[in-house]
């Protein structure tokens, strides 16, 4: 976008009010939709129109709100300017005008309405073209309680409140969404003239359609009549309901693409998820984080994917949870995970591994075709092909104060409910006994035990069932 | 309620019918709506009014309903008298009269209708006023098939049945709901006087409002427009409509309280919830009996949590089980749980305790800071404070006749792979050496160790696959 | 059906397009609906019509499409005829001419529209009447861009398509489903006429409406309204719409025959379900395969369930996953099976049987009373009554090359953290104490030990954690 020869543009974002309906010690520009904090999604649109800049107007809980927006890894040039106390939309924006540049143009986004797309965005600069106000409007069934758009032919006179409407205009279903796109050097002028001579003493930023309109100059609207994208959150509710729609939208998307998901509404994905052809995707299963599906994936149902590359033709079980944090988890091609797995962060599963259930798998290398299929922990180990993991076994890889790495080495066959006590290394092809603990490494193709003498006593009288006190 | 010197309340509840389109063995009253019997809905309403008794007429599965009703713990006083035969509603009533006082307002329930508010009926009994006959009525966008009422100004003149109404009559939307509040010694008086002159040979109780009329004595009606107020259950599918209706209004409460739900479509509450500030609760979470969570809990996706308090800043991940019954279960200040964690009657568990995957937790108490996180039992054990219990340990807390306890004093490290063998104590600060069974009390301080020596076998030939029969 | 002496039906489905908006590399009509491939729904539908063959003419994709209509198990016989090149929909009828007798009648179908009734079929026959072009429409409230069907008087005149409608004719709402019935020795002597001057070349299979108009042949139609049993998958949302309408109708079948369903847009059936009276049913349960569930059966939340039979009283707790694939599984009477238990093919459970959390059964047989309730697996094993299997115990079946069995007598009570290596039995009565390993069998009555001996060393200094690097 901004590809012909625009203005730049600087985006500014309300992020200042208290959210009371919210009821949380958050501020409310911070609760999350789909996994991103509400003003999040308002910058990462801003990045997607190559805005120059952004301004983020602060107040209630700027403490918490600013180091948010001020973390590295924003896609653009991000400014917090504080408003306080807070007296308006119109004050609001004027603490912006000593950062904001004269050559650009202003786009005022709020900080609680975060699914407005970019194309919207560009549609409605495209219709500012440099010169006018311009105004992105909703047509609504029912516009009871918003302010109305007055227009004469296309140009728009005024924004009428609900409050002071007449009864014909009443009847307008177009209404004002709080976005406007406006010259730099136009709003700061109009800023400096905007008044509070009002029943509540505040600014109010939608006075500046009345000075255009007072100094001869065009107001124009960009009308959609997708509510969702001017939507706010100013409650649990709406949030929740924000969410939902948000979700059934990309779940279409995925599907249009030709993923098949067993029910859009039975699908979370909070993050970005990329996913080749013929991926499936049972119900119920919530994607997080950077996640990437090869072709031919399966997820079954109830899954928790999070952070992690899966390739081709792997299949998930139901019930598997998958997180890779910032180490990240790899699923090789045609590797079967779960039911009831774990991998944590650092799990490099190559082709064909199989891992069962009730395993977890943290920090660790899987080779080619090695399995660990029931009730067993595999921590700080590198597992080589073709391994045989028994069930229940465990890599004791801390010893109460450090970690230790295990090595298995390939074709290794460890037996059941197993102690391997890192450091240690079990030489190729070699066996490791069942109930075996193992302190110290073994030779290539040895068999290893260390396990206690079975003795029996005969007729053995088991303790009997004491009477209750 | 009932603060401004009405007179007493009893309540007649219906619970006499079969239920045969529930096409099941348990009486139609007992089938569970939001985990609680429908009768016992109703029973609840009417200690929210305060009533004075309910009188709960029985019939069909009287021997089934009757203890239930019956059982200690309701919270005002319960009779039931049995109808049998079943002559229709005048007949139930008519039941009911030895039992009932003179001085009271009688208000007439269904026990298969579960959703009536209180302030409903508190509003019906207002219009009753001691005096009158009160009829809560319904406006119905299709009443097709109800019985309509009939007004002459506010008064109501009739109720007349679908089957009976002319075509204006037909255009009424104002239907009967098979709710009303009478004065009881009205209520005798008619119900003496209904007859069975019909086709059914039955005795309707919707008769009374001819005799009121008969009588020159006001009728009355209280209108609602929410018919899930009144809806009654006579089939699975209907009870499925009212527990999901149910359910979605308990959602919408929670997160005007301003608890944060990721889908209001999918949370399922069974039980008593009490949510401080800033509760997060993801999708397809489901809550049982007497549940408290505390200020910034966090409830990961597909959680089944019942019967347990949880401390503020706890975080429960996916895939929890926790089920107190009747000991309950706490989770300590900023404790974190699962995924795939399970917690059973009597796990106290202290501040900043972890809980990892695949372990189970009963009848235990962990000190602050103890950490079981993976692959592990602990039954009938006192832990102390900063206590590592290793993965895959166990404590063999029954000798198959009699549960003995297991002391893991503050500070010691359990290995990998043990078993701790009660009755038993692990002294401060002492270590257990991984894949040991522990079957004597060990020193503060010490490593204790029970295990075989570690033999080789070098070159060791693994069996080979047999060729099949 | 098909009792009423009618002519013998033949089907004939259409299963040659390329279904390029599925974005799939699997051929359209094999795309699973309820876990059915698309085409075979249509199969099943005319096998519950008693065709006395089925013609499918594939396509694009028919290698991979012909293997799955000819494998073994179809309740009809199937045959398949390729159209290649495709030249229209009337020219792949023309492909069928050569394997259709000339003496029943030919039900035109579509393999991607799975949801059409048998009934629906039969009185589309009905029309037919062995003489009769017949038509199944369906009354659309928004026909828009569907081909309309004109009547004079019963019969219908024509079908004419959208964008050469009328004004008039456009405001007509009965539209042609794509599905016909008709006397095979009309239908090969109509194929034989029809032309493809038409903008695209092709040879249309409505054209016979024409050519029998031509003829003077009545045409009827059979009108229905339920757009599902005519809808078509185009793309992986139709899909998905499907899937979930046919799931909520699944959902009500079961409620109606007594079935209670916590949540019916939480429940899925890919196979064949069958439940005795008072089964419940909560919320996020799927069922695969062949499923069938005694009298009382309880399934909690979020349980997978394939292949298996669950006796009467047995109650499945929440994250249960049971797949019984070609072995099938038995859940005996009165048996408690989970949370997050996993049972796989060939387990069979007897009558009060305990499997607890994190515990996988495989090929085993347990009889009546035998528990294992915590992290533990049995896999080729047979296990004695009241049997107790320990927490954390394992069988090793698997020495690296072959399976062996496990046999535990009667009344034998396993420690914890056991290892049973295959193959030895356990003699009835016997004990084996916690952390054993056992290779040699033992017997009956007697107490088993393998452990090594319990040392301490005092005053042990733990490993000290080293500073990073």
């Amino acid at each position: 976008m901004n590809e012909n020869n625009q203005l730049p543009v600087d985006v500014v974002v309300m992020a200042a009010g208290k959210g009371t309906r919210m009821k949380s010690r958050l501020p409310k520009v911070l609760h999350r939709l789909a996994g991103v904090p509400l003003v999040q999604h308002v910058l990462n649109t801003a990045a997607q129109l190559n805005a120059r800049s952004a301004v983020v107007i602060t107040g209630h809980g700027a403490d918490q709100v600013e180091p948010v927006l001020l973390a590295p890894g924003q896609a653009l040039a991000v400014q917090c300017v504080r408003q306080e106390p807070q007296l308006g939309t119109g004050h609001a924006v004027q603490q912006a005008v000593p950062v904001l540049g004269d050559d650009g143009v202003v786009v005022i986004l709020s900080g609680d309405v975060p699914l407005t797309q970019a194309d919207t965005l560009q549609a409605l600069i495209g219709q500012c073209d440099g010169q006018r106000l311009a105004l992105l409007t909703l047509d609504m069934a029912d516009p009871t309680g918003y302010g109305r758009i007055l227009r004469e032919g296309d140009a728009v006179n005024a924004i009428v409140e609900h409050k002071d409407a007449s009864d014909a205009q009443r009847q307008i279903q177009e209404v004002y969404s709080g976005i406007m796109a406006v010259p730099a050097r136009l709003l700061k002028g109009w800023l400096g003239r905007i008044g509070n001579q009002n029943a509540q003493g505040e600014y109010y930023l939608t006075d500046v359609v009345k000075l255009a309109v007072a100094d001869g100059l065009p107001v124009v609207a960009h009308k959609i009549n997708d509510a969702l994208q001017v939507a706010g959150v100013n409650s649990p509710v709406q949030l929740a309901e924000l969410e939902c729609a948000h979700q059934h939208r990309q779940a279409i998307q995925f599907m249009e693409q030709g993923v098949r998901l067993k029910d859009p509404a039975r699908f979370d994905l909070r993050g970005q998820l990329v996913c080749a052809q013929d991926v499936e995707i049972d119900v119920n299963c919530i994607f997080e984080g950077q996640v990437s599906l090869g072709e031919g994936v399966k997820i079954g149902a109830n899954c928790v994917i999070a952070n992690c590359t899966i390739e081709a033709g792997a299949v998930i079980h139901p019930f598997t949870h998958i997180d890779g944090e910032k180490l990240g988890v790899t699923v090789g091609e045609g590797a079967l995970i779960g039911p009831f797995a774990r991998l944590r962060p650092g799990a490099q599963l190559g082709a064909e591994v199989h891992i069962g259930n009730f395993v977890e798998v943290k920090n660790s290398t899987l080779a080619k075709g090695a399995k660990a299929n029931h009730l067993a922990y595999l921590g700080d180990a590198t597992v080589g092909e073709r391994v045989n993991y028994g069930a229940g076994s465990i890599t004791a890889n801390y010893d109460g104060a450090n970690k230790h790495r295990t090595v298995i080495e390939a074709d290794v066959h460890i037996g059941s409910n197993c102690v391997l006590v890192a450091p240690v290394t079990i030489g190729a092809g070699g066996t490791v006994g069942g109930g075996s603990t193992i302190t110290k490494s073994t030779e290539p193709g040895a068999l290893s035990v260390a396990r206690g003498k079975q003795v029996s006593i005969a007729n053995w009288t088991r303790p009997q069932k004491k009477p209750k006190a």
